[in-house]
């Protein structure tokens, strides 16, 4: 069976690679899209390189600690397993996120270029380079856990010892995510408030001009965020809920054998297979909403998914109830869906009630937005609060021992067996948000621009989507991950009433608050320079308002990089840090008391920075469409300070905090050593 | 020992009798003030008599139900006695607010008048009004307890036997002060932000002005919600933690006897006695700093308290470890003290930050106040964490069984025995605050105004102390409260690894934000009504800007208390209920890990929004002391921004969250029978 998800891997991969083949044809626009693609490109790349060398020096001392903590406890040769399977995790996780930003700088500029002549061809590109971005990632995190697999079964260790040596790799990519997410988190967000604060607030030009300094770092965030950062991130909820749930897996290993350990490799497999057809299947007409295409391809995947799951589950595992429960995640990420949709839609009431306090003003915008983020905690934690509790509850029904705790993995693997085609959804936004970005600087006719319009705002909202999935996905993937770490540590029972593991619990929570603080503070200062920059450069020259000489782009991009990769060290070495010498010095169950609590506390956190970011962001885009005085009225001001406000929320902080919730999971499996 | 308790009470109310002749001997004021004063009165007596109407049905209402649920599980006795301590504890709720907001209403107006001639004798009334407040609060909550501790002794019932009694009192307390705490902090902020929006923002007429008809509103919320409101809220919190602190007590009989469980009583008497000496020491030269005076006062009162305690300690507990318990708590305080200063002052690194941000508008503005709030959370879990470590260490090393646990009682206490003064100098805030609003609208000179304008920014500077050691006390009393739901329930364990247990904490964390959320949605309602209603008068009567003809207040005072009354309901309920369904359907340990989940929550958000919301304030007020522009410029309008969302942080949310904690605590101890 391991095979067979081995092979359909590699079939991924060759698929993602006939999509590249297909894009690569796709024409590259006029020479002037041409010279601003080339200058992104450089952009992207110099921070990639920098990037990835910060953090390569940072994985390399943590995994000679980690073979350190493994050879003191006298296990050197595990200790050299668990390293290496670490350093090709770290590795794996930036392949991930150098692949999404490869694909989307090359399809950028050829979205563009088919948006001259075809709504409907530059959709199709867009979503397919997302689809490579998306089924490569996967196609790696099952690769690299299968191909470990099949080594450590060569060097004749059993499938009971196995999941436990590849956590090294699940931490690996972890610690990478984390930086990824943050240092292109801060780079896009800095840019994207620097060029907005000096070019829309103080210079009145309109978003993406090219007179604009800062609009190059501008879109060159767009790919090292949104693309690099979120494919690191993705790839690594992958790896660590694959290795969670097999960790899981051990536990039914006399009832369910070795299918228990390998089976959310297997039905990861399928999932991948599914939303191969989903993406062929998502085409639009001239005329067709972009969403409605795109949700035609999700419904594909997810009832392939669904088919998929009924009959591997039944041939692994013997036993409907498990269908049942992976049903359950299948069917809560539907509702993740939704709960987003209301939320940050201007159709609902929500962000209407934000559209409307900005007419009293930026304060009563600012209250609203942040009214309407803490509200939408209730139906998140409902949501997964039932999802939990069934699929525990199925689990249990079948009346092996931890079979509930394992239905809440089955849980977790139906809600991310459609985790490609999400992702290709997700890198569908950044990729139309360039694209529209090339039209505007290239001075492409308006008629171009409504339909790079029309793919940006479907991307915003695939973007909201794809966040709310990938919440309530970590938020399952945590509780599997610290339940195999109370697995692995010899825990029965996380004492809240216990002094220690109170104050640990407390701790916890505070870290995501203080780690949220911190960040946010990193693109304010980020932001800050460029600001100084862009000022500096309008004042030394003033033929670049006029238009008549070219700004010097490639210092924002320079600045921007060198302020995103230093405020990036502080919140990253915290988070990994405290946890560290919590467990150390409060030993495991308070650590496990800190982990549960801060996972409780993260999770809510991002979804109410995701949801507030999206709600304020299609607040103002409300306003602009003419309501409540549109654009230049008093009421849109305060929409574009919502908006400015939610952007750290829902690109860095949130994003951030999913990954920092799964790494306080593999951290601290993969130490737990350190911690008993 | 408990009747010198109980005849300090008695002392502290003569006392508190003593201050109130003082206070009324001294000069009314022009007959401008006078008219001023009648309005605000007559507006605040309105507000609090429909208030606690609506807030008397729901008592009556609960108080029944409370004794249904005794009386069904076969206790129809002590159903009564419970209910009808429920009924007092509200009473006693509803009384401590109506004292906080007589007093503060006939004070405000004779400070304004001191202020004409001396800023030293306005100093003093402020302080001694405040002091009125808050002597007889806790006198009160003393001599209800101990005036019901000696009933059920007479009736026959043993010292072990009664905390439990008392429960009801401490629920009926924490019922009244989150309905006292929401409608008034919804009142006056929602007339504040109303005020503000229309007066400050878009008719250009400064703060106070009597031109705007929203301004009588705008004092009564400051009497209603931050006397009145915060009145109850600290009659709730003495109440609560005292019966909490005995109800361990009881756990400690064997080797403690009936003086483990008087002790938090006796200690309380003292407190009060050593805030006597305090409040009559603070006295200013007409020169002085205010917060010199003020400061004098709270070290005298330290001082004298630990002293006490020392002896109390010894003479009732045996043990030096408890003193030493008790000196953590203390310590703690002043540590809050400290930390409050340090991310509200406009002196240190934190709102310089902010004031900067708002040069490059109001969202780096916002972004900046609200990194603020977030870090400003790692230096009060580090305190709240190390205190209750520390506390329960030496209980611990005296031996005892549950000797931690009630180290941590013991240091709670501590921490408490400044109360009165320390509300004193909180009810000193709002007083001056009025006090200022009374001069400005009565035309004073520009003498008087810069005299009351430096109480002002003295109490603006003891408002924020307060919040920080409120929320601090509250952590501690709540760990308290279910360390006691424990003991009731006959649990011994809350163990997070469950499933149930897991789920119920997400639920409590979200109950925190969910509240958080409806009610700043409330302010931002009432407040829109407000800011119709002013902009209809502007428009109807063009002699009110010219100050030809009188504002009509009477309406704009009319339609925010209906607004706040029908706001404070959902929101109020829903703290009520939500915990009750949770602990009926999901039973006590989940309840349990629902309640200490939600402390965490609640204490971390209660935080970032009391020193957020104080930060955003003296940003503002650096700017306008003509520090980056001064008044009037671009910062200064992204400052006022700021200040306008951190109004609802910390004056209606922020409170109301001091006052959910520790009704999760009292509420689950009252219904215990219900979850078991």
């Amino acid at each position: 069976m391991l095979l067979i998800s081995f092979i359909i891997s590699i079939i991924a991969l060759v698929f993602a690679g006939y999509l590249v083949f297909w894009i690569k044809k796709q024409n590259m626009g006029t020479s002037k899209m041409q010279e601003i693609y080339e200058a992104i490109k450089k952009g992207a790349n110099a921070f990639l390189k920098r990037q990835y060398k910060t953090i390569s020096i940072m994985a390399i001392v943590l995994g000679i600690v980690l073979f350190c903590i493994y050879a003191f406890s006298g296990k050197a040769i595990e200790g050299l397993q668990v390293s290496i399977a670490f350093l090709l995790g770290a590795f794996c996780s930036c392949l991930s996120g150098l692949v999404g930003m490869w694909i989307s700088v090359r399809s950028n500029i050829r979205t563009a270029s088919a948006a001259q002549t075809s709504f409907s061809k530059a959709l199709t590109i867009a979503l397919r380079a997302g689809a490579v971005s998306g089924i490569t990632i996967v196609a790696m995190s099952l690769i690299g856990i299968t191909g470990l697999y099949f080594i450590y079964s060569a060097l004749g260790y059993t499938a009971v010892q196995i999941p436990m040596l590849l956590v090294g790799f699940g931490f690996g990519a972890s610690l990478v995510a984390l930086f990824a997410q943050l240092g292109g988190g801060i780079y896009t967000k800095a840019a994207d408030v620097g060029a907005d604060l000096v070019g829309k607030v103080e210079a009145g030009i309109p978003e993406d001009d090219p007179r604009n300094p800062a609009v190059i770092a501008d879109l060159v965030g767009d790919n090292v965020g949104d693309c690099a950062g979120r494919g690191a991130d993705l790839f690594e909820s992958t790896a660590a809920e694959n290795i969670g749930a097999m960790i899981l897996g051990v536990a039914l290993f006399p009832y369910l054998g070795i299918n228990g350990i390998i089976f959310p490799l297997v039905i990861r497999g399928f999932g991948l297979l599914a939303a191969m057809v989903g993406v062929l299947s998502a085409k639009a007409k001239e005329t067709d909403e972009p969403l409605k295409a795109l949700n035609k391809g999700y419904f594909v995947t997810c009832g392939l998914v669904t088919v998929a799951f009924y009959f591997v589950a039944m041939h692994m595992l013997h036993n409907i109830l498990f269908f049942f429960a992976g049903l359950v995640g299948i069917i809560a990420s539907i509702v993740f869906v939704f709960v987003t949709q209301y939320y940050t839609e201007y159709k609902y009431r929500p962000v209407k009630d934000i559209a409307n306090a900005s007419l009293t003003g930026h304060a009563t915008n600012i209250i609203a937005g942040l009214s309407v983020g803490f509200e939408c905690t209730a139906a998140t934690v409902v949501t997964i609060g039932a999802a939990l509790l069934a699929s525990f509850k199925l689990g249990d029904m079948t009346g092996f021992a931890h079979g509930g705790i394992y239905g809440t993995a089955v849980a977790t693997m139906g809600m991310l067996s459609t985790a490609a085609y999400i992702l290709a959804m997700d890198t569908f936004g950044p990729i139309t948000d360039n694209a529209g970005g090339i039209a505007e600087m290239s001075g492409a006719s308006k008629e171009v621009r409504e339909r790079t319009d029309k793919l940006d705002a479907a991307g915003n909202t695939t973007k909201a989507l794809t966040k709310g999935y990938a919440m309530g996905s970590a938020a399952l993937a945590a509780f599997l991950l610290f339940s195999a770490f109370l697995t692995e540590a010899g825990i029965q029972i996380v004492d809240l009433a216990k002094v220690k593991v109170f104050v640990a619990s407390l701790a916890g929570a505070m870290l995501i608050f203080f780690f949220s603080g911190i960040t946010m503070r990193a693109v304010g200062k980020a932001a800050g320079k460029i600001v100084e920059e862009v000022r500096r450069q309008f004042k030394a020259d003033p033929g670049l308002m006029a238009g008549t000489s070219k700004p010097d782009y490639a210092t924002c991009v320079d600045i921007t990089t060198k302020a995103a990769l230093k405020e990036m060290v502080l919140p990253g070495v915290l988070a990994v840090a405290i946890p560290i010498l919590i467990g150390v010095f409060m030993k495991a169950e308070a650590l496990a008391g800190f982990i549960m609590v801060g996972t409780i506390a993260g999770i809510l956190l991002a979804t109410i920075m995701n949801n507030a970011g999206g709600a304020w962001d299609n607040a103002k885009k409300y306003i602009e469409l003419g309501n409540l005085g549109g654009k230049g009225s008093e009421a849109h001001k305060a929409a574009v300070t919502g908006d400015t406000v939610g952007d750290p929320f829902k690109d860095t902080v949130g994003p951030s905090l999913h990954v920092l919730v799964k790494l306080l999971g593999t951290l601290s499996l993969a130490l737990v050593a350190l911690f008993i």
